[in-house]
């Protein structure tokens, strides 16, 4: 099973991923946690290079997907279809709809670009996918808390609103794998809500 | 005017891409020298990911594409067009055909995925590329008296004749644009042969 937790900064992921991770493994399953960008040493390091503010060079739209998409392709190979082979649950913190919430609908990169990329590079989505949704200022407020701003974080409340608006698109277009959850809930409301989710989605898939 | 220059390990690219630099000069014309992968700081930066040796991870044949077309997007956009557009002309050390010769030819990696790379994510293919031919052996000889090899230098002699094999199926593809020329001649003869075929195209294109 593999689940990635998507939703604009400050919505909670962190903290819903480690509770899944616990409740799995309070059932003895095996669960591998990652991220996204990263999630190997390589990835990590084009993670850093992706997150870094830079003021003297700004980052093509172009480079900045592609950069996600060879982070991606090499966490998919190393991390997440080697785990899924070896029967462990698979948690990811961000993973494709990242992509198009950021890029597409945050930066108005071609949908049909990305599509390309999900295509020709991504081996296997997520089974389920839990996007965390609050008021983006809510988001914001938490993230400037927690200390400096990487790149993403640094953009403007517009492009959160564009970003939010992006994942309610997927969450429209692929309502069985999307599962919108209100962020604005207690985090035990939002751990009950995944696991109400989790449990429907075994249940049909009966396993 | 864009022109690329291809060929494998210790070919004599640099030394062409010189001597061609100060004929322009001498005539008075902008020239902008560059190299990929890199050509931006942050196009060297994904170089520097792409060709340190990492005993530890090995990376996908999808995760050194996507970089190797990530650095390329940023150097097209900050570089090459804004060259190009300012009228001067832009002498690259390797380009997209590079990806086919190594990733393609070489590793194995599908000839669609490169296709769709090269037509979603590069604005502009040169208006001449000098293929640089010479026997492998040849070049690596000189490759190795340079010092220290890089990821993509390690590679075994069979892997280098595969990547040969790639430009010469370029050269029969594109036989306008791709113009083969052998590597061991003198340096001053290959650069002979190069003038002349700069000429020709301007003659055609009457420039």
């Amino acid at each position: 099973m593999f689940i990635s937790f998507e939703g604009t900064e400050g919505v909670g992921k962190t903290t819903l991923i480690h509770k899944i991770r616990d409740y799995f493994l309070e059932q003895s399953k095996q669960v591998v946690l990652t991220r996204e960008p990263g999630g190997t040493p390589l990835a990590e390091q084009i993670r850093s290079v992706l997150l870094t503010v830079n003021h003297e060079e700004r980052m093509s739209n172009d480079t900045e997907l592609l950069l996600m998409y060879a982070a991606r392709a090499q966490h998919l190979q190393q991390v997440i279809m080697p785990a899924l082979e070896n029967s462990s649950i698979v948690l990811c913190d961000r993973f494709c709809d990242s992509s198009f919430a950021y890029q597409c609908a945050g930066r108005g990169l071609s949908r049909e670009k990305l599509a390309l990329l999900n295509q020709n590079f991504v081996l296997k989505m997520p089974d389920l996918t839990f996007w965390l949704d609050a008021p983006t200022e809510l988001g914001m407020q938490r993230a400037r808390a927690r200390g400096a701003l990487d790149r993403f974080e640094q953009e403007k409340a517009a492009f959160f609103e564009k970003v939010r608006a992006g994942f309610a698109e997927l969450h429209q277009l692929e309502p069985n794998r999307v599962k919108r959850i209100d962020a604005t809930q207690s985090p035990e409301q939002v751990f009950n809500d995944a696991i109400e989710r989790i449990s429907s989605w075994k249940a049909e898939h009966k396993c």
